[in-house]
């Protein structure tokens, strides 16, 4: 990000953060790539160094780092590491899950669960997206039957869950109202779940899906069968699902968004490095016009990005941030992202075609982030309607 | 620009120049674009209401509203009215012949000239290019030859001279150090000199150049035939006319970089009217999701493009916006305005090919950002310079 | 056109075009360009030479040109001579109206009428936009009501008429089924009349409309006021105006297909020889990388243009070529053209901007392009439409 | 292809394709991707099917299939099956190797050599590439020695070689002039060899490079320590490699063209049944305006890919494909079908990302083909330089 955009206070855990990555990720990412997974030792890592569950106030245990730079941090510093997977996986922890927790939770729930989203003993995973439903929430067929003690049981199947086999529960939204799983539900047939797998059977987790990137990080299929849910593990009121993941897509588009910034400007400075040093028919790669047109393309696009960026930032951290806000955040990140990569990736030759390079990594990486959290042509439908909210509908 | 971006002076500024605008401008605007002119009546009334010369520091008989934003809320109202002519005109004297003098003029030179420049009685140009020089002023082969009096005889000719018929004077860059003008010149070889037209029968405007758009704004060659200039308006030293020229490069990028802005949001307010207005098929323009995800995309570009500007402006208000920084704003800001003023007319069917509709003069106007005050490709040499500026050579 | 698209016989035809522009377009452009209107005088004169009505069949008097190349050769040698306004004016006679008579009319109608239209005895124009129907012709409100002896009153109004002022009558769609005309028109409300301005007194154009370009050829608006239109001037059936429309947008728009590469062609051409010439930083311009990548970049597109069009005008030779083959033919080469000509002018600098070079016409001329005889977007939906015609539709 | 392309033969020889396909490619691809090879009895079992060595004529024992539409219909249907590594392994063969044979080896070594091109007993290997040199082969390194024999002694070290692993043999590109390989060679510094590995220790594969995707394409670098290579292996004249290599771009590029507009295709179509069958919202994915705006735009952009490389196929098969047209083929069709694959990926939302769809695969696969055998950067240089041939050099 721009100078002036970190505080003293962010630089300071930026070296926390940094030697962190340096002694418990470097060392043993490519391990975890190719195993698609990563280890639990990780996450306890992670929590002894204060680097999960940030937001959780002091009242609760926690650090109370909602100011979201300091989540940037944490992804600045693993995609400098060429570890995005690390990255994911916190990811959906920090920016998903634990603000469902931090919003609609009641004080014991938060009692009860903040303190393991901290301690690395409780991993886990957004259980929103179906085989047949992830733009359209509204397909979800998973289904919830309330049984006569107030417990829940759970049935269906969910899909791309990412720490779904390592991890140990999942925010589920399923459905509750009895309506009929083959027809898209109404505004209040959902509702929002902790679902734990300890001690459940019925929750299994599928095979890894063989993703294209992002390989650290497991993902895969969920499938519930007669999951028992206390009562204790509805979040918030029962048929509100569908507004609490409203309430909660700001803060991860937000994230995405970040994510798409971090990666592009760390792909970029490595590319400079690249063409300064790679030479061609007796030039630098960096002499030639084309070469140098492209950077500065892409690092004018960039400072704009962040600059973008900082006013959503500021915004999220004044509580002011909303659902379009995050929208165009994500939109403009991801997609500047995605071309920024792209670029870098033809300016490294055949080399940014071999994982080995951080840009292949990359490049496989920011395809996910014009998709993931909400799709681009998604985000487009949720800034039109903001837009044209106050116009008059059509008079036919 | 995004709330927050102004404070209540600039609010209350505002309303001067929209009455101004209102008064003055709109009334006879249409005329002026027929006649390829502006009337001087313009400038003296924007003389009465403090439009001209903003930053003439208070001890200069100025307002000293050298924040920029005081310039771009001249820029907004005149967009807002369609009367983008005019605003090239003002940009013209403020942001290009005034800085120069404001940097580089002796106290004697302002105490006689910075009145003239707010007074409206004198309409200044810059006379930079030549037909065989823009990008590369190095060729200019316009000549001042320096006589024994110390007063100086040019010979030469610009070309593109915004204000060229109708001004006073041009900010002229000419050679001074006797090297071939059919050669490129060196570093030091060139001078910058205020040129007076009174009195000067060599100093002569060829015809209007037929201009795509912004039509009101007058544009002319500039022949000059042994015109006489006194010592005393030769700016700063000798020799160190391009170095003055980079000097106020970055306002004058700038000031680009905000009205590309600014016509970008005038024009994306005025479609939205437009698509919620009109139909086809039995809906709105704007119900087409193919017309709410251009809108949503431009909307998102919109903001980004304001908040990267705004970063620039508050460098520039802080005496921190280089060379590289107004090159890069400017890139941002011109190409955006040119693609979101190129589908905006697209939103308008037929009706946007027609020069009645603000949609088709915006088009027209925002031709010339990219090409006017550095054209993109030497905004991206300029950059990449920058960039690149740290790394070792080619060992070669 | 690339080698081997044009026989010989279509060189020999060229000559005589080239002949003609020579001694009657040439001369003359630049003022009817101020005029905002070509004279008569110009329409006998290609009559003398045969460009009118070239598809005019021998057995009614013509010369049976409907082989598309030779229509293609008038538009090549017009736009080498900057005068594609002209092009516009017969385009909309003879790819418009006349296709909608050799295809529609009855023996008698053809006999009585193509000769005029051979002869520059009639000009004609295309009546089919109205102020509130463009894209979606179902909105035509003008209104024909059917007379007693059979004969038609026609009352409404027209926009965007080519040749409206200075023609001789123009094929009108009109609502003939008595339907709503503040509603959509159903498929059968709509028929066509070849409605001539001499006698008609309530048959008033209006003023010029504004254009950004091409401005030789006059724009206007058409009022009907109880216009009489005798029976015999019905084209075809009533009731199936919009069949008679759909069937020759196939034509239509592959005109203006052939238009688009047409003007791409001749203004790389210009361009490689505008930077070949200049010189900046002591290279030509052309020697430039960006500039080298981006002639290589258009050059490209053009080739494949210009075979996509060739395919597409040996289907329509072969009496193959379909609406949704005519749309993706436009589609690509209006798109390719309006890029392709704002690159060109880019490389000119300034001097794209200035009226007097080509390249500035060019850009003018082509953004219509995208609009006319249906707009980008109608295109995509014609070419969805067929390309998802064999899916099963939604079983919801 | 278009209608019309193929004739009967091809689509006979498309039979035996199919069914090879079907029966010997199919049930093996998912294990040789995993395993990063594809075993030799793939290659047997083409050569039984008369896939291997196409062009090699009758005379020689071959099919004198030169007509470059088998070799499309081969791609196609590896291709079809989502098998594209494999159609690399072939295309390294056939359309490189291959072609360099037949138009440079002498009459003795097409003798030995082409019936084991044929016959699946020889697999060979494109070697140019080195660690420091892909774009600017005068920077090749690997240097060949003449021993007093007559024969060569070869050092040195290629990289990013198709086939490396499991092949029998390169074609190398090394420098014979004894220049200092520290620095580019001349136009004749450089010669042409059939290396062979057996019986040869020095010539050693190094480890495969992980690939982003075209994973059953085994790649690797290739190490050659006092190789000894025959007189007889020599191909053509010493010092003539460079020349040599030009010559075979042609097929090389015009092949990789080929491929890029069959992967387009069938991503597309694959795209089209995913977005007829997939619902959100109540509609078919197919059925919201964004989808079928974009496919419209693919499909013409497809068509025209098509023709343009029809084009030059047609070209190839009458030996007029010049360079430049070779490289504006594979400019245009491998720009295109990055692009094409990457909105057709959107389009599947998060399966795209998943590798067991096609898309995924393609889209790993297209990223490739702006880079090998030319990076669009070089095609652009030398399509700009034929095109600014003819031009006057600049005057300075
Ligand atoms: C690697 C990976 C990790 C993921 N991790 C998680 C996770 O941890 N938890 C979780 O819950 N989900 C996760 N997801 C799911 C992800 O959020 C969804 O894939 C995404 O929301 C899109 O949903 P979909 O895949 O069902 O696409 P669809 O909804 O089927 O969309 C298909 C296409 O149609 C378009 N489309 C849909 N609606 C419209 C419309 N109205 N107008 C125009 N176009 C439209 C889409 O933009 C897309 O292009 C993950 C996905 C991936 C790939
Ligand atoms: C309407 C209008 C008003 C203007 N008003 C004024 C005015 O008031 N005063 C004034 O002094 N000037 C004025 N200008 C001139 C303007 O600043 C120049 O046109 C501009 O700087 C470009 O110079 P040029 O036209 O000579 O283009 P050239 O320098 O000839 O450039 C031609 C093309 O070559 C490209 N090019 C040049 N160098 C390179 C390079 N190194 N690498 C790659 N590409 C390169 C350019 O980007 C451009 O695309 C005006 C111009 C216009 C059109
Ligand atoms: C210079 C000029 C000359 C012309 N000459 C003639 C002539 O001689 N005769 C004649 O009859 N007409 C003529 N026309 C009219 C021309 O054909 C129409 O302008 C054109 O068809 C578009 O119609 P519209 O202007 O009403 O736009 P609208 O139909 O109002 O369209 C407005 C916008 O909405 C979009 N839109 C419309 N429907 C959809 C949809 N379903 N989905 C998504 N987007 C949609 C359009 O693409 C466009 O971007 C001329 C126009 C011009 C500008
Ligand atoms: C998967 C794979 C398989 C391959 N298979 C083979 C094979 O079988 N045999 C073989 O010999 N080779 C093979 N190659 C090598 C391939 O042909 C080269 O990677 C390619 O030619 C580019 O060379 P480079 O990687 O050295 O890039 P470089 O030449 O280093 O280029 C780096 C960047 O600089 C740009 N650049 C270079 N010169 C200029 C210039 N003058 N102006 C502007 N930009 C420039 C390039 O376009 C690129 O963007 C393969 C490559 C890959 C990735």
């Amino acid at each position: 990000m721009h100078t002036g955009f970190y505080d003293e206070i962010h630089e300071e855990f930026r070296e926390v953060v940094r030697e962190f990555v340096t002694r418990e990720v470097t060392p043993h990412y490519k391990q975890w790539d190719a195993a698609h997974m990563m280890p639990r030792a990780l996450w306890e890592a992670a929590a002894e160094n204060g680097l999960l569950g940030l937001a959780v106030p002091e009242e609760h245990g926690g650090m109370g780092l909602a100011d979201y730079r300091f989540r940037m941090i944490i992804d600045e510093e693993l995609a400098r590491a060429d570890a995005l997977g690390a990255a994911l996986a916190f990811h959906l922890h920090d920016d998903w899950v634990l603000p469902a927790l931090l919003q609609f939770a009641t004080e014991e729930q938060k009692q009860s669960w903040l303190p393991r989203f901290m301690d690395g003993s409780f991993v886990s995973s957004v259980g929103f997206t179906e085989p047949g439903a992830g733009s359209d929430l509204r397909g979800v067929r998973t289904k919830a039957t309330k049984n006569d003690d107030g417990s829940w049981t759970l049935n269906g199947q969910k899909t791309f869950i990412g720490n779904g086999i390592s991890g140990d529960g999942a925010l589920v939204l399923a459905r509750t109202d009895g309506s009929d799983v083959k027809q898209r539900g109404g505004a209040t047939s959902f509702s929002l779940f902790l679902v734990t797998k300890e001690g459940n059977p019925g929750y299994t987790p599928g095979n890894q899906l063989e993703k294209m990137g992002l390989k650290a990080s497991d993902t895969a299929e969920l499938f519930f069968s007669d999951v028992q849910i206390p009562a204790a593990n509805l979040i918030g009121e029962e048929g509100r699902g569908l507004e609490y993941v409203k309430a909660i897509l700001p803060q991860g588009r937000l994230a995405v968004a970040a994510a798409a910034v971090v990666v592009a400007e760390t792909v970029l400075d490595q590319t400079l490095d690249y063409v300064t040093q790679r030479n061609a028919f007796g030039e630098r790669i960096a002499d030639f016009q084309n070469t140098r047109f492209q950077l500065a393309d892409l690092q004018t696009g960039l400072e704009a990005a962040q600059r973008y960026l900082a006013a959503q930032v500021e915004g999220f951290n004044a509580g002011q941030l909303d659902l379009a806000g995050a929208s165009k955040a994500k939109l403009h990140a991801s997609e500047f992202a995605k071309k920024c990569v792209d670029i870098c990736l033809q300016l490294h030759g055949g080399y940014g075609y071999i994982l080995e390079y951080p840009v292949a990594q990359a490049y496989l990486a920011v395809r996910l982030l014009t998709i993931f959290g909400g799709t681009s042509e998604i985000l487009k439908e949720t800034i039109a309607q903001e837009l044209l909210a106050g116009s008059a509908p059509n008079s036919r």
